[in-house]
C-alpha cells in the first residue's frame, strides 16, 4: 500500500508547515465524549445500532464559503449542510445576485455574506469564512483555488482539479506557500461502501487484485453547456466522468499505474461534440499486474459501475459513483456454493461526509485525504490518455509522491 | 378511496375550527417561487432532474420542542431536522439534563430552552414553540399530549398513538378542543416510495388489490427493557412493529378492515416475554375482497417486508418500513415476458419528510394527512386483533369516519 | 427433527413388506462407480466442478405410464424424462388418442402402448411398466392409483393427493395392501434449493425458526376449466397453490402443525368462483412455537414467495414452487453488516429430481422420501383450513405418526 | 444491421452448393404440427404459457458423433441430448475406451460405436453418424474437422474454432469443398436471453449503442493443463473465454470492428502463465462509434458479465456467458423515474439449443447462423489484438464478409 511508503521528505514539509499554522486554531480534542448512546436493545445477532456522531456548536464549526452556485452547489452542497456536523455556509460568491440572495435566505447566511465574484477578495476581511468551497466551471479553479489561498482561506475544490498539469502545481503551490489545506472533492473516497471496500482490499479479503472494469455514462443534452466547451471544461467525457473511474482504480488498489493506453471518439456531426470527445476508453497497468479497463460515455444512458476481480472473489459497485443508492456486492465461495453478499450499510450523505473531513482536518491541524496532489495525479493520467490517443501509443507514467492523507476516521457506527 | 367519500360532519367541523385558529398565522403563500432551478444539462431520456426544494428561513419555521431523549429522538428526529425545510427544533424535554444539554449544543439550541418533565408546562409560555415531537414511552403519550394541546401547542405523537382506544379519543378531543392540529408520525405514509405505490394503487396500474402479505419483526434484548413491559408498552411486537403492518394495509389499499383474525404467541419460559407477546398473527378482511396476512415477532431476525398482490401485477417493498433503504419493485407481464422492474426515487430522510408536512400544515392551516383519528383506527385493529385472539373468534370492526387528511404535496421532484 | 423419532410400528410394517416385494428386482448396486470426473481444473477457491451423476442404461430404467396428458405431463413431466437418470416413459393413457400418438412417437413409446382410459387395468400385463405416474385432475387420483397398485404397479401421484381424506387413506391402504410405493410428487422436496435450505435448517445455521410467511397466487381465466368445479378439483386456491405453502412450512421446520386457523373468500359475482374459493389466508401453529402465515389466491398475479424468518437469520425463496428459476437468500448479520446473500446452486429439473428419487426407491427398495402419508397430512390441514373458516373458529390438529421417509440422495454436484 | 447485407456472392454459392446437398435429405416439413397446445388456462394479464416444441422422433434425428469426452462433452454437451429435439448421440470418439463404454451405456449407444481417434474414419462408413461434434483441445479442431469433412460429415466445432486464422479457412474450404455444415459452437447465440436483446436492439428499442463493457475471468489451478500449453490452446485466458466478450460484441450490434487495441499480462513467475497469457484487455472500434471495452483473465475468481450501453437504455447480463443462470437486465426512464427491469423467460439449455439449431439446419437444408466465417472472425480480432499487444499501435481489421446465416427460429413459447 502506497499509505505506507514513507511520506516524501517534501511531504513532510508540507505537513509541518501546515502544523505550525493551524497551531492556534487546534481543536481541543474530538467531540466523541459528546456522543449520546443508550443500552443496547437487541440481542446480539442483530446488527449493532448506528449511533448519531456529536455535531459541533454553530459556533465551533467551521465557516465556509460556497464560490459559485451552479447545480452541485445549490442542490448537493448546500442541502448537504444539514448532515455536517463540523460546518457550516457563511457565505455565497455568485455572479446571480437574486439567486444568491433566495439561497442566503434559505441557509440563514447574511445578504451581506453574498458576494459577487468581483468582491471575491473580501473574503480575506470575513473573519466567520475560514474556507471555501470551489463549486465553479472547471477552468476558474486554479485561479480561485489561488485567490482563496492568497486570502488565507482554507480550500475544498471539485473535481477535475483543474485544465492541466500545471494549473494543478500552481495550486498546490499556491496552498502551500499561503500555508492552507488544499482537498479536492473526490467524494466516493468518503463514502461509506466504497471505505468498507477499501478496507477489505488492505485486509486481503478478495485476494490478489486483477482487474478493475468500470464505465460512468450519461448522456449530455444542451450542446451550448460549458461541460462541452473544450476551453472551460478541459475535455469531454474523460475529465467529468470518467475520471472517477481513474480515482476508484487508484484509491481502492492503493497504487499508481505506470502505463495508461486509451481511445476516443466523437460522433461525426454530433453537435455536442465538436470541441470534446464523446467518449473515451482507457486501460491503466498497475506494478502488481492489476488492470483497469474503462470506458465512459457523454451520449449512453446514465450507466455507473465498477467491478473489482480479485483471485479469491470479486466485489462490484453498481451503482458506483452516484450522488445516493450506490450498493455493494461480493460474490465469492462459500461452502461450496457461489454466495453473492449484498453488503448492507446505513447511507451518508457524501458531501456532507468530505466536507466533515474538510472540517476536521481544519479544526485539527490533520492532513487531508485528498490533497492536490490527489487531482494532480488523476490530472497527470488524463493527459497521459489523451497523448496515447493521439500518437497511438501506450504511454507511461512516472510514479508520484504520497498523494493521499491518512483515511478518513472511520465512524463507529457500522 | 375512502379519500373521495364525503367527509363526515365532525369531521368538516373539526377542520373549520382549525382554520378558524390557524388564520392569523397562515404562511403567506407556497416558498416554491424560491426553488433555484437550471436549464436542462442532460437528453430528455434521462431522469428528470431533481432539484432541492426550497427551505423556510430559519425564522419563519415552526419551532418543535423535542419530548423525550430516546434513541429516536437523538439517533432519527434531531438529525433530520438539518433535512427539514419547514422546521426546526427549540427546545428539548427530558429527564436527564446532562444529556439535554450536550443535545442542545449540537442543535443550536439555549440552555434554557432543556426542560425537565416537571417544567413541561412551562413551554406554554415559550413563544417558540409551535409544536411538540412526543417521543416518549408509548404510555405517556396521552398524557404529554393532552397537556401540549392545553398549553397551546400543535402535537405531533409517534405510533403507537397510545395504548388503548380510549385514551386515543382523549387526545383527539383534547386537541380538538384546544384547536391544535394532532399529527400521528406515521413516517411511512411519508415516504417517497409508498407514497408513488400508492399513487399506482389509486391510478389503477396493478389492478384490483387481492392479497396484502406482510412482516415487521425484529430480534429484541434486554428483557428489562419498557417495550416488554406491558403497562408501558401496551403489548409486545403487534403494536410496535406490528402497526406498520397494520397501518400499510390500509393507507395502501385506501380501505378499512370489516374482520380480524388474530392469534398471538409467547415462548414459555422466554423472560423477554413474561408480560408482552412475542409474536402475533393476523388476517384482516376488508370490504373489497382484499385480505392481508400479517406476521410480526419480537424473537425474529430484523425482517421487513411487503407483497401487494392485485390482480394485473405486485409490488414489493423489501425492505419495507426501515428507517431507510427501502426498495419497491413491480412485477407484471410485459410484451410477453414477466418483467420485475426497481423503481429508483431519490430518497428522502423519512423524518424529515413528516415533519416538514407537519410543520406545512401548521404555517398553512390545512389538515394533516395522518391525524389522531388515523392512529386511533390502528388502535381499533390492534385491539380487535387481541380480542380476536383471546376469543378465538373473528372480530368484526365497523367503518371509522374519514382517517386521512389530503395527501402530502408531491415535490416535483422525481 | 421428526425424521429422528423412532417409526411407528404399522410404518416399520409397511416397509418390511416392501422390503419383501422388491428384493427380486433389487439394483445391484448405485452406478455412482460409472460416474466420470476429471482432474481439478480451477484454482481451490472457485465452486467446486459439478459432474453428471451417471444414468442407468435404458434397459435398467425404471418404465413409467404417463396416465393423464394434460399441461402438466406434456409439458413438464414428458420433457423430463430427457434429464431422467433411472426412468423412462413407457406408456401413455390419456382419452384422445391423436394426441397419445403424437407424443408417443416423440418419446419413442410404441403405439401399442398409447391406451384409452378403458384400457387401463391392461397395464397390468405390461411387464415393462412398473410404475405408473397420475396426473390427472385431482378427482381420478384415488381410482387411478388404486387400480395401478392393484396392477402390481408403483404409483408416483400428482398433489394434490386427493380430494379428501378418506380416500388419501384409501389410496394408501391400497398400495400397502398390494406391496406397491406410494409415491406423491412433491416436487418442491427434490428442489436443491429447498434442499439446502432444509440442511441449514437441521444444522441450526439459522437459529430457532420462529415465522414462515408465504404466498402462492396465480390469476385464472377460463370459468369453466376443472380446476375451478368443486367435485373435480377438490376446492379453489387452497388445495392447488395454497398447498405449496401448507408443505413448504412442513418440511422446511420438519414440525408438524397443532393448530389451523383458515379464511376463504370469493368475490361475488365472479363467474369463477361459484363452486370453490377465490382466495384462502390461514394460520398454522406448530408445537415449537414456529408459525405459519399464508395467502393463496386465485384472482391475483402469479406471485410465489416464501420467507423462513429465524432467531439469527432469515431465508427467502422468490420466486419459491416455481418450476424453474427459483432463488434462495439468507440474510445475516456478518461482521457487523446485514449480508443478503444469494446462493448460487445449479438448478436441477424438479420433475427428473422427483422422478429419479422413485424409480431409484423402486429399484434399491428404498421407502420414498414423500409417501401417501405425507399427502394425506396435508389434505388433514387442508380439510381443518376449511373448517375452521367455516366455523370461526381455530381447529386443533393431531400429531400424524411419520409422513416422511429418508431424504433424497445428496448428488455429490453442488 | 449485417444480416440485412445483400449476400457475397461467394456465400450464395456456398448456400446453393449446400442446398443441392442436402436436397434429398430435406425434412419433409416443420414438425410444428405435431405441438400439442391446450387452452388458455389463465387470466390474459399472465405470462403466456409456454408449451413444449414438439421432438422429431429418434428415427428422425440427426445421429451425431461425440468426438472427445472432456468435460464440456461429458458434462454438457451428452447430458444435453436429453433435452434435444432433432438430434441423437450415436457415437463416441476417444482415447480413453473405458470411459467411453460407461457413456455409451448410459447414453444408449452401442459399444460398435466407441471408436478410438485411430478408428476416426471409420466415421465414413457409420450410415447413422450425420455429424460430429468437436469437443476436443483447440489444436486439434482443424485436423478432426477436416477429416469428418471428407467423411462427409457435417460439423459442429466447439470455439474457439482453431489456433490460427489460416486454420480456420482451411476447415471452411475443406467442409465447403466436401458439401457439408461447417457450425461453430456459440451457445450463447443460442441462448433465450441473448436472442431477446438482439431482437430488442435490432429493433432499436435501446437507442444507438455506444458503449459494450464486458469481463469474462475465471482462476485457473493446474498449470500442467492443456488450456495453459500454447501450442494445444493457442492462447491463454483470450482464445477461452476472453472470445465470449469479441463475440457478444460482435453479434449484439451486428457490426465489425474497425481497429483493436490489445494489451495482455502475465505475473513473473506464475507457474500457470510460463506459455500463455494471464490476462488480456482490449478495445474494439465499431464502425458506427460503438466501443468495446473488454478484459478477460485467468486468475481472477470466475467472474461473467457485459453492459450494453445505448443512448435511451442499457442492457447488462450478469452472469452472462454462463453455461446456465443468466440473467438479463435493462435499465431507462420509465414515467420519470429510473426503472431497472429483469427481464423473466424460461430458460433453455444453450447445448440443446445449438445442437438443435445445427440439426434442424441439416434436416431443412439451411443455412447454420454460426458459420465457420463466424469463427474466423473472431480468430482475426485475435490475433489482431495479440498484434497490437506486441507492436504497442492500434490494429486495423477489414470488413468480413457475411459471418453470420438466418437467426434461429424463435420458440412461440415466449
Amino acid at each position: 500500500m502506497i499509505q505506507n511508503q514513507p511520506p516524501r521528505r517534501d511531504f513532510l514539509r508540507y505537513v509541518g508547515t501546515l502544523a505550525a499554522l493551524s497551531a492556534p486554531t487546534l481543536h481541543a480534542a474530538a467531540n466523541e465524549r459528546d456522543r449520546i448512546t443508550f443500552p443496547p436493545i437487541n440481542d446480539k445477532s442483530e446488527k449493532p445500532e448506528v449511533t448519531e456522531p456529536p455535531a459541533d456548536p454553530l459556533g465551533e464549526r467551521v465557516g465556509i464559503a460556497i464560490v459559485g452556485l451552479g447545480r452541485i452547489s445549490v442542490n448537493e452542497v448546500l442541502p448537504a449542510f444539514g448532515q455536517s456536523k463540523h460546518a457550516k455556509p457563511v457565505a455565497l460568491v455568485t455572479g446571480d445576485r437574486e439567486k444568491g440572495l433566495k439561497l442566503a435566505r434559505q441557509y440563514n447566511i447574511p445578504d451581506s455574506a453574498v458576494l459577487d465574484y468581483k468582491e471575491y477578495d473580501k473574503l480575506a476581511q470575513m473573519a466567520d469564512v475560514k474556507a471555501v468551497y470551489i463549486g465553479l466551471p472547471n477552468h476558474m479553479h486554479p485561479e480561485y483555488t489561488i485567490r482563496a489561498a492568497k486570502a488565507g482561506k482554507h480550500v475544498l475544490c471539485e473535481k477535475p482539479m483543474a485544465n492541466s498539469v500545471k494549473e494543478c502545481q500552481q495550486m498546490i503551490d499556491a496552498c502551500r506557500k499561503a500555508k492552507v489545506q488544499l482537498m479536492i472533492a473526490y467524494r466516493s473516497q468518503y463514502e461509506v461502501l466504497d471505505r468498507a471496500l477499501v478496507k477489505m482490499v488492505q485486509e486481503k479479503k478478495l485476494g490478489a487484485l486483477k482487474e478493475f472494469i468500470s464505465v460512468n455514462s450519461q448522456n449530455m443534452g444542451d450542446p451550448q453547456h460549458w461541460r462541452l466547451k473544450r476551453a472551460l471544461a478541459g475535455g469531454g467525457a474523460l475529465p467529468d466522468v470518467g475520471l472517477y473511474c481513474i480515482n476508484a482504480a487508484r484509491f481502492l488498489s492503493g497504487e499508481e499505474p505506470v502505463e495508461v493506453i486509451g481511445n476516443v471518439w466523437s460522433t461525426p456531426g454530433d453537435a455536442r461534440f465538436r470541441e470534446v470527445e464523446e467518449s473515451c476508453q482507457f486501460i491503466l497497468r498497475f506494478p502488481s499486474g492489476f488492470i483497469a479497463s474503462c470506458s465512459t460515455s457523454y451520449a449512453a444512458h446514465k450507466s455507473q459501475m465498477f467491478r473489482l476481480n480479485a483471485a479469491e472473489a470479486w466485489a462490484e459497485m453498481d451503482p458506483a459513483y452516484a450522488y445516493n443508492g450506490n450498493k455493494l456486492k461480493i460474490t465469492r465461495v462459500v461452502e461450496g456454493k457461489e454466495q453473492a453478499s449484498d453488503i448492507g450499510l446505513k447511507e451518508k450523505n457524501q458531501f456532507a461526509a468530505e466536507m466533515d473531513h474538510f472540517a476536521e482536518c481544519i479544526q485539527q491541524n490533520r492532513d487531508v485525504h485528498t490533497p492536490g496532489e490527489e487531482g494532480l495525479q488523476d490530472q497527470r493520467i488524463i493527459e497521459a490518455i489523451y497523448e496515447s490517443a493521439r500518437t497511438n501509443r501506450p504511454v507511461k507514467l512516472k510514479a508520484p509522491g504520497r498523494t493521499r492523507g491518512p483515511a478518513p476516521k472511520e465512524d463507529g457506527a457500522a
